[in-house]
């Protein structure tokens, strides 16, 4: 038997994080077996490519590098991490997946979606998620809210402008259009408990009707 | 006017880098403008690469991870190095690139040389060689070569055994048979004398007929 694979996919700035630690909680409380991650999620290797990948002094790095940068943390990770934890029958929610590939280098770096798509069917293989909660919010009000944000280190993809960030969004559009069945989405623009109720209630729907 | 790349490929202990560096010199001589390069050539973004690949503590790494590091560090080696140089219409002789990968992670590691041509293709686009030069010779002997050669640091692929490398020389006969066209065929189990005879002869050859 194999478990569920849930992934959580957004811009910056649509408050995923914190619901998605906020989600893990409620499942657990919920009497479910839940593994709550993150790329690179501690794997050394993958911490050792996500490195190389965020170090300011990288500023040679080319688009395409980049992309199979990611592509490797995501296979280690998923091979060390998600898929172990599958096969012991658990629920695992991942912040953020190959989605964030397709957005990000596939359209907002301005490569092609469907290249970007099949170097990470290379890395994943079967293993896509079985749902996607898609944190949808207007791309100007996600910057106001990184912005207004200091907490964590400002680093390279931070540098980018609100050009960047409303490709993102349109990537993720043209993403949803082509695998809809996949996505369950939330409006991010409401408060935080709202969204977390809406979400607690899709997740525990779509669980319902997975059968577990 | 683009210039002429030109790779070097064959299992380890064919006197590849060897004889590459013999031949840089003497088109050199010849009046030719070559440059002299391998993976990760100094680059700074895939010599980080390769430091993870080659780091013995990286026990875990799965093949894929592998795969997918080799063409990230391969992207950026042919931006920052190759292609500038090609785009001055200079001769780059290259030792190894996208063969080792179909040879090493495609056939010999069990991946799918296809899937790996296609994360490769992703790297390279149309960059592919103009020529390839193979150095041929039996994978005991190449081995045997390899052992009576303490000079360098021992590194992870070099703990792989004589099973190993005989799959390497399986696959480079599988790639040699679908680009035939490309190849130029060296007996590497000759003296590097006459080695370098025959792969200088070959090369003029083939650079008088590209209008070189």
């Amino acid at each position: 038997m194999r478990g569920i694979f849930i992934t959580m996919e957004g811009p910056e700035g649509a408050g995923k994080t914190t619901i998605t630690q906020m989600l893990g909680k409620a499942l657990q409380q919920e009497g479910y077996q839940v593994l709550l991650t993150r790329e690179p999620g501690g794997v050394p290797i993958s911490e050792q490519i996500r490195e190389v990948i965020l170090n300011k002094d990288n500023t040679a790095m080319d688009s395409r590098t980049e992309a199979l940068l990611y592509a490797a943390a995501r296979r280690q990770h998923l091979v060390e991490v998600v898929m172990p934890e599958l096969e012991r029958g658990g629920i695992v929610l991942c912040d953020r997946f190959i989605d964030s590939s397709l957005a990000y280098q596939g359209h907002a770096r301005g490569l092609d979606i469907e290249e970007v798509y099949n170097i990470n069917k290379f890395a994943i293989g079967d293993m896509m998620p079985d749902a996607t909660l898609f944190f949808d919010i207007d791309p100007e009000e996600g910057l106001r809210r990184i912005q207004s944000n200091g907490e964590r280190e400002v680093n390279r993809l931070d540098l980018e402008a609100l050009d960047f960030h409303k490709k993102v969004c349109e990537g993720y559009q043209f993403i949803i259009n082509r695998w809809k069945e996949r996505f369950i989405i939330v409006d991010a623009g409401r408060t935080i408990d709202e969204v977390f109720e809406q979400t607690k209630a899709s997740l525990l729907d779509f669980l319902a009707k997975a059968g577990n």
